[in-house]
This record gives structure tokens, C-alpha cells and sequence, in this order.
């Protein structure tokens, strides 16, 4: 090694001791008679003093080192004394006396410091990644998705699992519409696709006997980039035979808490609880609800069926709902514009027609439209709504859809503007009992919520004829601080419950064996009961650090911009390259 | 869980304990009053004894299964007696007296069992390939390398190195002949392509200050499959910052003996023997020599540059070599017909105009051409080559390359014909100081070894303007049982270096730019001296479990048949897919 120790290292029990070191020049002073240089490495910061009365030559030299030049120092470890002691540094008691340098790497002026004050911007950073990667604030965050993922496989690996790959060259399924493909050089005119997850290869290791499958797998999706998207992610897949719903919630509940304790020396309470389908959407109006925070949805239809305010009469009468939220503290915060403009248009783009809005006070409601409700009225609805003087109530008045994906919006929306929550508290649910089967207006037609292979609950078998709508499948989702965090079910292995799910998604059996057919194959020769699960590993790491940008969680992301082509942005190919493979491309005028 | 213990777990302590089981049927058994199923689950095998006394009921439904059903089955441990225990069985002690069965799965009639007596052919098993995973012969080789990757994880977790993903979907190279190509929906008419390493990547996380990377990464080849290669693969990647050569290879030797150690339970002696490249050939004939055994290359050249035998003579006077292998007690074992015709055949693949051979015989030579040399001639070479009466001594007479080249070849024939050597042991060596450059006869020019960015033994540098075979670079290949199981080298963080080495390879700047562009401005900005070396996993596997087929090591590999298309052979895809990409596929008629 050209070290003998790293910049993270030093303290005063090595006092005395000669040491090399090696890293990168941080911050440097030149004092005249000395140079100080913060000398930088992964592990840490030393300060490096090259003194004129042990070696001008070196002290010379010293001086001509500048920002982010790679150099290897020996020295003495020496006190700094108590006057200069650095607290806020692990090595802060001791400084490297220099007696010895060598440029071992010159740098060009880099366009930022990694611990410069003010962050660069993103583009500026992202096509310097080489730089950016070393800013401490980044470099955590890769630590820590490393021991994430050991924690991950520490915790099955405890539990028996296997770690399996499954292909990443794979055979594209027709209905794959955000496949990506390779065409096949050796099978001329094939392709391959990349797997959007190993859904089918993991159910086969179920029916070949491997009991407890896990892998931290790599999955792609051709889809438009976004601030918590990439085309290609990771996801730490399981799948589990002989089991019921409860043994993947009760074994996930055991990793999170051991994820929690690894990265974050945190108690995570578990179980964590769990709610139906029905009851997050009725309470919250969303199947991702955050509960780090309350206002819950409240249903007055029945208060207002037969008020004077029209509109809120006429929807419950064509079947709608009044659904609102009570916003502690809301009447002086929020001003007639902000909620007429800004809260009405958020409530807009979810499809609501309106926002009817109310202070609270003196016991009932002051609001331009609160002559269409009576004073008995008024104090229900109040009630209702556990509202107290100088609280804002809001309401949509629509489809029950509509309240849930509206109403929804503007909770998430109103308790980040209120700062209801910490945002670095982990707050995680259990949903289960998803429905089945959604209807599609558009293709008139049942379309799966999750995939096929969804067990139904053994108490709505009978639904499949009478109502498919009513149907719960065995699925469940793990929702963390709002975002879908992991997601999967209990799978399918009676061959007749499997037929009435092809019929229902009206998939007939030629479309099934060509779609799904190493599987379905797979599964007639003595398949298990078996379920998994997948959790984002890409997601995880954003919840454990707090941030909102996936590009801080992934060394190297894909961007928008054609400056970072070379960190994996795709590019225009040689033409001799697409002659071998037969391609033609045929671009759009 | 549907089982309250796996079929593996249950002993004499148990006896009196009622119990839950779930598995396959294997073997079955109907004694009329009373049926035997030997249960099987990952975990092992339990017997299962249906008794008409117990129940006549669940007897007769235990009559009714087949190899391969799914059941659950509970009952009272009990023991088997003394008479009828099975001691090749962990559970051998006792058996499960069954008093209730459910069928989860009926299973159709398997093509072949999965402990069937004989091995069904490998086609109709990857066709069948859920079932052939069941083989207890290739869980062993899945749980292996699952056990060796764990090893490897752990080994580095400890050392400090940190696990960092690099991107699957990254920039197409204009050289990339073997890089598959991903056409992209979101930038048209652009492509990705998959990488053959993560060899730029890597680079950049040492600039970027990482000090120690590992990653268990996939890797693409678009190639022909053949029974040691797959068209993706996955190797160990390792980098390390401030390092010289020696600091890889002994991270690695700790590696490799804490692999064995961890999947074998064996001590590998370290550190493993280093041997150059310039002594491997001379001894063995090839950079990958098998040194489970001897036999090692001699030269004669000198001994027959006088001789009367005109080829020997020829060959030494226009530069050639004439080299010798001496294959212990072969004057029995090759008969002229085989000298003649199979072993002049092999060498002649290798370029080889001809085989010549002699026996030893009373110290002397015997054969039809031993009449072209003296006496003394004769001793001098059965001294030479160590021939003892009854040993063959065979010779290739031609450039040295051919002579290297025909003659490796012919050593590891002879090896596995003669059972030199125990099939399972493992024997591994460094072959370092590869030539830099070798010189490309087709086209006129030199190619690097490895990449151009293999650093430069620094006493070789004046030979760049000399002499460029001369170079050696500080390359490295661990070789073992003759194959090559993983290959490095440090790399250059020298810019003037960089450079010549792009001179020398006729690489111009805008080239250098278009190909390595992203990595080379990263080396500008503060790059550490640095090293790496990747592992071949799926070649770790096959020595560890001592299989040459690399179908016994991957769970789900390619195969050329069409039948196995469900398994990621690439497939024919929808025209509208295409559409989606503009793309049009142009197959010759």
C-alpha cells in the first residue's frame, strides 16, 4: 500500500508515531513559514502541516499543491496542542508534521469543491460525477445503501433464504410495452427483452423446491425519466413457499425493523398495522396514505342531503359524496385567493369541479356560502368534523373517486405546507385486500390490479360471477411516509381458480400460453402455495436518507442531458453496428 | 406457515410430537394396509407412513398420490425401530404416522423423477428445467454458489470495500463488436448498450475518491453459447485505491482461501505462487498452464541444431525451437497409430507441421527417426528431458509460439488421458508480467494485452520507442486448474503514460475521446494510482463444484434450443413493438 494509515485514523495515541498518508488536497493555508493542507480520503480529513524549519524543499513544494491535487505525505503524528485542537474533526487532536511529499496526481481547477459551502448546481454536478461522488453528503448516502443491502441479505441470509440470479436477457412478453429489447446478433431477427421484474422466475424456483427465494434484482422499465424514477432499478425480491399472507407481512415486518436498527440504530415498532384497502381509501382517499400525520377524510353526504346549498344536495342525490378534510388552524392561514386559486386548482387536476370552503367559528360556519346551511346544520357538520374555532374546513363534492383522489392530494399537500410532520420520521402501514379486479371504461373491460397470478380471499369466490368488482385479492402493499415501499401477494396455484382469472381478464388460453407459458407449464407439475414480495431498494434508500431526488441515492443515473452521455444515456451507434445486427432505424422526418 | 417443520429438521427428540409437513411426493410405497411416501422438501426427506388403523379414510386418499403431488401431512413423530431405521437418512431415526393428508397440488406425470436413478439427457431436462432444479445434485450447486457469494460479500464487508452498482444500460463503445445494443422508446433512435465490464465505472469511483469497490456485476457478450460461456455472466469486480500489484494479489489469495474455507471447509496455502508470463510459457507452453501436474516443456534446440535429422537441424537454423514433452511410462500406452494420426492431429490444430517421438529404451533412443542422432546426441537428450526407460518423449519443431501453442495443448491431453491429476483438487498460481502489447500480424499494428489502461512495469518504459514487445505491464491473471479464473491489472493514472500507450496503439485523441472520453476527463481531475481484478463467479462455481458445464452453475442459462425459448432464448416480437422504435428488422432472404 502507499499508505500506512487513512485520513480517518490518526488521534493522539499515535503521537509520536511516523505515518504516510494518502488523499486528496482539501482545504489549504499558506501561513508564509507553513502550509496547511486538509488532507482528504474516504475515511476522513487530517490536517497536514509542511513546516520551513523541517524542509524548506518540501515546504516549497507543499505550496504549489492546490484544491483536489492527489498527493502521499509521511510525517510525524504530533499534537496540535490544546489551543488548536479541532473538535468537529475525529482526528482533530493531531496534525501530520510533513517531512516528505509526493504529487502523486496533479488536478485541473475543478468547477466546484466537494465541500465547498454552497452546493453546485444539479447539471453542473451531475456532468462532473467524478467530483460530485466525492461530496461527503453523497458518499454517505452510498454507504449507506451499502449496509442497507448487506442488512437486507444478513436477514435473510439468517432466515434460510437463497440468493438466486434470475436472467436479465429474457424473452419479451407481447403485451410489453415498456420492454426494453435487444435484438440478438447469434439468433438473427430475436430479442431479447430486460425484465421489468423476475416475477416468473422466482414462482419457478417456488415450484422447484427452493423454498425461500430472495435476490436484490436488477429490473428495467423503458419509461420517461422522473425525480423517483430511473429506467433501470433495483428491487430486493422475495418469494416464499408454504405460506400464508400474514408469514410475508410478519417475515417483512422483521426485515424493516432489522433495516431500521442496521442503518439508523433505531427501534422500529412492529407489527406494523395493517389496513383494508377500503378503510385507507375511505379514511385517507388514497391507497398510499401518509400517517405521520392525521386529517382524516370525513363523509358528510348524509348531513347536506337535504340542505339549500345546491350543489352539495345535488351530488349526493345523483349518488355522489361531500367528503372534507378539517384543517387545524386553517382559517387564518390559508386566504380566500390562496384557496380559491391555488387549493381549487389542485383539487382540479383530480378531476373535482370545485372547492367549497369554511371557517370555523363560534361554533359554526363563516363562509360566503354558509347561509345555504341551517344553524343545526352547520353545528353537525362542525361535530362531524371535530372542527374548533379558527379551523379551516374544505370539502369536494363528487364521485367518491373523485373526494378520494382530490381530497387526497390536498391532505398531502396542506400538512407539508403546515409542517405537520418530521420529515425524517419513518411511518410505515400495511394495506391489504386490494381489489382484484378494476374495471377499464376506456377498453370496456377488467384489467388486473397487480398481475394474473393474485390469490383471491377464499371468501369471494362467489364474486367472480355476481360482482367482480368486490372480488379482494390476496395482495398486499407496504406504504412508507406516502410512497408505495414494497408491493406483492400470495400467488395462485389451483389451475381452476387460475382458469376464472383468464376469463374474467378475458385472456384466452392461446394468449395465456404464449404470454405466461413456461410458467403455467411449471405450474401443473406439483406447484406450492406460495407468495413474495418486492420493496424498491432505490425507494428504501431515499426513505432512510430523507431525500426526494433518486439521483442522490444512485452513483450514476440516467439524466435528460446529452452532457452526460457518457455516464450511461443512450447514443447514436455506428452504422456497421445495426448492418451485423439487421436493424434499420427509421426515424421520424 | 401451512408446515410446523421442514422435512429435513425431524429426530429422535422429537418422538411424541404432533407435526405439520409439506413437500413433494417422492418415492411412494403401497403395502396395502399401510402406504409409505418419502416426503421431500429443500431441506431433506421425511417417511411418511399412512396406516389403514389410523385412518382408513386419509389411507386410502394416500394411495391416490403420485410422484411429484404437493400434500401437507400431520401426525405423530414416532420412531421407526431398530430394524428399520435408515441411517443414510438425517431423519432416518423415526417417521411421521399420519393421521391427516390435504393435496395442495396434484402434479402431471413428470417427464423424468427428480431423484431418478439414471440422469435424464440435458435436453429434455432444461426443457423440463423446474423439475431438473429440483435434482438434490443441482440445489447442492445453487446453495454453493449462493454459500460462495455470501463468502465473498462477507470478505470484503470486513476489509472495508463498499458494494456500488453501476449502470446495466450505459454508452455503446465504437468498438463494441460484441456489445449487445438496446434500442431506446424515450430517445429515438438512440441506443444503450450492455457492458462487458464495469471497467470505466469502476476507474471513476476510485477518482472519486471510493478507495475499495467490489460488486457482484452483471456482464454482457454477445457471442455463441458454448458449454463454459454464457452471452451474460457474472464476475466479482474489485478496485482498489493507492495500491501497487502485490496489495491485489494478497487481497485476493485472502479471498480465495476464505472461499475454500468457507464452502469446502479446506485450507488453501497462500500466499498462491507467482509465476511471469515469460517462465509460464517456457515451462508449460501457455499464460493458463494446469499445474495439478508436471510434464513440464524442455528445450533441445540446442542439443539437435547439429543433429542429422534435417528438421530438427532446419528449424533451429531459420530461429525456431524444437521443444519436448516427456509423458512418464507412455511407451506402452501410445501405439504409432495414435502418435500417427489423433496426437499429430492435435498438435496440428495448433499449427504444428508434425509430432515427433522416440521411447526411451536402455537410456537411448528408439524410433524410426532415432537413426538421425549419435550416441551422445541420444543421452543428452533423455538427460535433458529426465527420460526414464518406458517413457515417450514427443517434439514439435517450429516457431516458438507454435511450438508454446501445440504443445500446452498436447501436455493437458495427455494429463487427462494418463489421470495425472484428483479432478477436484484445486491449484491456483498468478501468471503476472504479461507483455503490454502484442503485434497484430493481420493488421499491421499493436493490440493491448488487456485494455489500454493497464499500467507500465516502470524499468520497461524505455522501451516504447525500442522495442514495445519488450513492455511489460502490470497486468495479472489468476489462473486455475488451467482455466483462467480471474484477470487485473494496475492502471494508469498517468496522463504522459496514457498517452504514449494511445500513440503506440494508433488511438488519436478524437477516438480516445469518443471511447473512453468520460474516463479520461475524470483522470484529469485528481485520479489516485489504482488497481483492479475481476473474478469470473460462474467460473468459481464450476471449480468449487468440479462441473465443466456451465448449465449446472446458473439456475436459468441460455441454451441453443428453441424449446428453451421461455428461458430467455430471444424470441420474435410484436411488429408494433418495433413500430414503437422505429425500428425495422432487415433479414437477408
Amino acid at each position: 500500500m502507499l499508505r500506512t494509515a487513512t485520513c480517518g485514523q490518526l488521534r493522539a495515541d499515535q503521537i509520536g508515531q511516523t505515518v504516510t498518508l494518502c488523499g486528496w488536497a482539501d482545504k489549504y493555508r499558506d501561513h508564509g513559514g507553513v502550509v496547511f493542507i486538509d488532507l482528504r480520503d474516504r475515511y476522513g480529513i487530517t490536517q497536514i502541516a509542511f513546516r520551513m524549519e523541517e524542509s524548506s524543499e518540501i515546504q516549497q513544494l507543499s505550496s504549489t499543491i492546490r484544491h483536489e491535487d492527489v498527493i502521499q505525505v509521511t510525517g510525524e503524528v504530533v499534537s496540535r496542542g490544546e489551543d488548536n485542537k479541532n473538535p468537529k474533526l475525529a482526528t482533530g487532536e493531531i496534525e501530520l508534521r510533513a517531512n516528505h511529499l509526493v504529487v502523486l496526481n496533479k488536478s485541473k481547477t475543478p468547477p466546484f469543491e466537494p465541500r465547498g459551502e454552497s452546493l453546485a448546481n444539479e447539471e453542473l454536478r451531475l456532468q462532473y460525477r467524478f467530483i460530485d461522488l466525492r461530496r461527503p453528503a453523497l458518499q454517505n448516502k452510498m454507504f449507506l445503501r451499502h449496509q442497507l443491502t448487506r442488512s437486507v441479505r444478513n436477514y435473510f441470509d439468517e432466515l434460510d433464504f437463497i440468493e438466486i440470479e434470475t436472467p436479465i436477457l429474457g424473452r419479451s412478453s407481447p403485451e410489453g410495452a415498456r420492454d426494453y429489447l435487444v435484438p440478438s446478433r447469434v439468433h438473427e431477427g430475436a430479442f431479447y427483452a430486460l425484465p421489468q421484474s423476475p416475477q416468473l422466475f422466482k414462482q419457478i424456483l417456488m415450484v422447484s423446491g427452493y423454498d425461500r427465494y430472495y435476490q436484490i434484482a436488477k429490473c428495467f422499465r423503458d419509461e420517461d425519466l422522473r425525480a423517483d424514477r430511473q429506467p433501470e432499478f433495483s428491487q430486493i425480491d422475495i418469494e416464499m413457499s408454504f405460506v400464508e399472507q400474514e408469514d410475508i407481512l410478519s417475515a417483512i415486518d422483521g426485515l424493516l425493523a432489522r433495516m431500521v436498527k442496521d442503518v439508523r440504530g433505531e427501534k422500529l415498532p412492529t407489527p406494523l398495522p395493517r389496513y383494508t384497502h377500503a378503510e385507507v381509501m375511505e379514511r385517507f382517499g388514497t391507497d398510499k396514505p401518509d400517517l405521520r400525520f392525521g386529517m382524516e377524510l370525513t363523509d358528510i353526504s348524509d348531513l347536506v342531503e337535504e340542505s339549500g346549498f345546491g350543489v352539495f344536495k345535488n351530488t349526493v342525490g345523483s349518488g355522489g359524496k361531500v367528503r372534507g378534510l378539517c384543517v387545524p388552524g386553517g382559517a387564518e392561514k390559508y386566504s380566500r385567493r390562496v384557496l380559491d386559486n391555488d387549493l381549487k386548482n389542485l383539487v382540479g387536476e383530480y378531476g373535482a369541479k370545485g372547492l367549497a370552503y369554511f371557517k370555523v367559528a363560534n361554533g359554526g360556519l363563516d363562509s360566503s356560502i354558509a347561509k345555504f346551511f341551517d344553524e343545526k346544520e352547520q353545528a353537525a357538520i362542525v361535530e362531524r368534523m371535530g372542527g374548533n374555532d379558527g379551523d379551516l374546513l374544505v370539502f369536494v363534492a363528487d364521485t367518491y373517486p373523485v373526494t378520494c383522489a382530490a381530497l387526497a392530494a390536498l391532505r398531502n399537500h396542506l400538512a407539508k405546507d403546515l409542517e405537520l410532520y418530521d420529515p425524517k420520521e419513518l411511518n410505515c402501514l400495511w394495506v391489504v385486500e386490494f381489489p382484484l379486479v378494476t374495471w377499464n371504461e376506456d377498453e370496456n373491460r377488467w384489467d388486473a390490479e397487480h398481475h394474473p397470478f393474485c390469490a383471491v380471499h377464499p371468501d369471494d369466490v362467489e364474486y367472480f360471477e355476481s360482482d367482480p368488482s368486490k372480488i379482494r385479492a390476496l395482495s398486499y402493499d407496504l406504504v412508507c411516509n406516502g410512497y408505495e415501499a414494497a408491493s406483492g401477494s400470495i400467488r395462485i396455484h389451483d389451475p381452476a381458480i387460475q382458469q376464472k382469472i383468464f376469463d374474467l381478464l378475458n385472456i384466452d388460453a392461446e394468449e395465456a400460453e404464449e404470454r405466461f407459458g413456461f410458467l403455467l407449464q411449471a405450474l401443473r407439475y406439483g406447484a406450492p402455495p406460495h407468495g413474495g414480495i418486492a420493496l424498491g431498494l432505490d425507494r428504501w434508500v431515499m426513505l432512510m436518507t430523507g431525500t426526494d431526488n433518486i439521483r442522490d441515492v444512485i452513483a450514476f443515473p440516467k439524466t435528460q442531458k446529452a452532457s452526460d452521455l457518457m455516464m450511461g444515456a443512450p447514443s447514436e451507434v455506428d452504422q456497421r453496428q445495426l448492418r451485423d445486427l439487421n436493424i434499420k432505424i427509421d426515424l421520424p422526418e
